[in-house]
């Protein structure tokens, strides 16, 4: 995985915080996660196939998630924990579409959002695949990206 | 979701359990899983997309991935965590690979399997896509797949 692949996910998040919450995004240095290290409280998961195949996580404290909710629904007032849900997984779905979009030749599809909910969750990929992480540091809290993609099967 | 759509997943497991591990999986009752009701120890999920969207997760305990990791490595000793990460991975990817030959009028790809790693860890799917939840008894311990999927928007 080069920065070519990496650089689409940090635009696409760049560009969704300023676009759909109004919030700017400051990148910090990626890293590559060890397995078993935990992820904030609310993590959103898709997968990406095509002539690469992958999996991004965004990853996000619970109090970020909630801020998120409210700025993407409008209304200051949250009345479930689904709503919190759904929005991790639609901003997670919003990020892997921008990605996408940018990644023209890869020809990738993107699946359906997971979210993962857990103050000691922890995310690993498959040996074959070193996921990089991108943090990002914000207003409303940090931001971690994990990005893993690999070269699909010929055939 | 119908049983057309869980059905390739259930017997795609019992398939791969049976032929990879020579372990006899039993299936019990399907249930609409909670958000927030924990998974086991060791998770592997995995993005679906094509002509439908979609993710699976295969959750079980950490013992019974030690005993799955064993028996597709021919080894009884394992010397790191990143083997059971990576047999989680591969049996997660197994599980929808054979699924989606069941489902060949979707013309689903299969993503990268990530794995979540935490006993309090949950997960929760968007409100537009209600999983289901198949839990399986067998010798080496219990496993739940949950299956979400949504027609993709067409265009």
């Amino acid at each position: 995985m080069t920065a070519d692949h990496i650089n689409p996910f940090l635009s696409a998040a760049i560009s969704v915080f300023d676009s759909m919450l109004g919030v700017p995004l400051e990148r910090e240095q990626p890293f590559v996660r060890k397995a078993f290290e935990p992820l904030y409280e609310l993590t959103g998961v898709i997968g990406l196939s095509g002539k690469a195949t992958g999996t991004v996580a965004v990853s996000m404290p619970a109090e970020m998630a909630m801020t998120v909710t409210s700025r993407l629904l409008g209304e200051s007032q949250l009345t479930s924990n689904d709503q919190v849900i759904d929005a991790v997984g639609e901003l997670t779905n919003m990020i892997a579409g921008a990605a996408k979009a940018k990644l023209e030749k890869m020809e990738l599809s993107i699946g359906l959002p997971a979210v993962i909910v857990g103050r000691q969750s922890a995310i690993a990929f498959p040996s074959r695949a070193t996921p990089i992480s991108i943090p990002f540091k914000s207003p409303i809290g940090p931001l971690v990206i994990d990005v893993g993609l690999v070269a699909a099967p010929v055939g």
